[in-house]
C-alpha cells in the first residue's frame, strides 16, 4: 500500500473483533516503531506490549472504559523514558559496537550531555513524549500498512497505568496504541483545508 | 514504496543538493501531512513553507548555520498553534459543514471544550507540539515516499525565527524539516535492539 494510501485509510478505530494478531505481523509493526527517529537519535521511549486479558480488564477503568482497551488483539503503552543519560550511555555503546569510531561518538557524545544538561528538569518528560510521538505515528501508519488497525489515545490515567505495570519512575506512560483488527468503519475525516494549515 | 521500507529508507539528511522540488510533489507532500491525527482532531498546527533563498538566509543563522537550511528545496517550519479555542471553533465549524449533524458536533464540541479549558496555561504549548510531531512524522515519511528527502530539525532558535516569519504570538516553531534531494548518502542506522524497546 502506497504511504498515500494508508494516511487516507488510517483512522482512530473505537471498536475492535477481538481477532489476535499474529505474532510475525506484530514482529513486524515492532520493527517499524524500532525505526522511527528521534531527536540526537536518543529513542527515549520504552513501550509495554500487552496482550493478556487480565491485564487489559485492569487498565479498562484507568481509561474511560473505552472499548478499544480489552477488544483490541495488543494494546502498546508507549511510555517517555525520562532517565535520558541513562539512555544517552546506551546509545554510545550501541554507535561504538556498530562500528562508529571513538573520536566520532566522542564528539557527538559531548554534542548531546550538552544538550541533556542544559534540559531544565521540568522539560525533560515534555521533550521525551514529542519524541514518543514520532514512534506512535509509525506504530499507526505502520499497522495500517500491514492491514491491521489501530487508535492513539491520550485519554488514560498515567499514575494509574504505572501502578498496573509496576513501571519504575522514569518511564511514564504518554499514549496508549490498541492493535487489532476493526469492527467499526471509518467515519469521514475531518480536515482543515490546505489553506488553513499551510501559509 | 512498502512502509516497511519507507521506514528504512528514510534518514536525517545533512545536505541537500539544490534542486528545486516540483509543485505538484510538494502538494502531494501537503496531503500527507494534512491528513495526519491528532488528539481530539484538533490539528493544532500551522506549517509555513518557505522555498525563497533569501528567507532561508536569513533563518541560517538561527539555525547553528546547518546546510540543510539553505541546500534545501523547501523549509517546512512546523508551527504549534496554541489557540486552541479558536482551533476547535474553527473544527466544529469544519465538522458541521462535512454534514455531522448539530447533536454529534454539540457533544463533541462539549469534551473539547472541557479537555481545553482544564489544560493549565502552560501546558498547552507541550501539548500542541506533541501533536505537532505526529503531523513531522507525516512529512518525514511521505517525502521518502515520494522519492524525497527530508530531515527533523530541533537546533534551531523558535524566537528569532518568529521574528524573521512575523508570526502571531500562537504560532510556536517547533520543528524544522527540511525538503529536497539528498546530497549526502545515509549512514547506517543505529537503533536500540528490540528487547532494549519493548517489553
Amino acid at each position: 500500500m502506497e504511504f498515500s494510501e494508508i494516511v487516507k485509510a488510517r483512522y482512530a478505530t473505537r471498536s475492535f473483533d477481538g481477532r489476535k494478531v499474529d505474532d510475525k505481523l506484530m514482529d513486524q509493526l515492532m520493527e517499524m516503531v524500532r525505526l522511527a527517529p528521534s531527536s540526537v537519535n536518543l529513542q527515549p521511549w520504552r513501550i509495554k506490549v500487552i496482550h493478556d486479558a487480565h491485564t487489559k480488564q485492569a487498565l479498562l477503568p484507568h481509561s474511560w472504559n473505552q472499548p478499544q482497551i480489552t477488544s483490541c488483539s495488543h494494546l502498546l503503552v508507549f511510555c517517555a523514558d525520562t532517565d535520558l543519560e541513562a539512555r544517552a550511555k546506551a546509545l554510545y555503546s550501541k554507535m561504538k559496537a556498530s562500528g562508529i569510531p571513538d573520536e566520532g561518538v566522542a564528539g557527538f557524545a559531548k554534542m548531546v550531555d550538552g544538550l541533556i544538561s542544559s534540559m531544565p528538569p521540568e522539560a525533560r518528560l515534555p521533550w521525551a513524549q514529542k519524541q514518543v510521538y514520532l514512534a506512535v505515528a509509525n506504530a499507526l501508519n505502520g499497522a495500517k500498512s500491514l492491514g491491521l488497525d489501530s487508535c492513539p489515545m491520550e485519554g488514560f490515567i498515567p499514575a494509574e497505568y504505572s501502578k498496573v505495570l509496576h513501571l519504575p519512575a522514569h518511564l511514564v506512560p504518554s499514549v496508549v496504541v490498541p492493535v487489532g483488527y476493526a469492527a467499526d468503519t471509518p467515519r469521514p475525516k475531518v480536515r482543515f483545508e490546505k489553506k488553513d494549515v499551510f501559509f
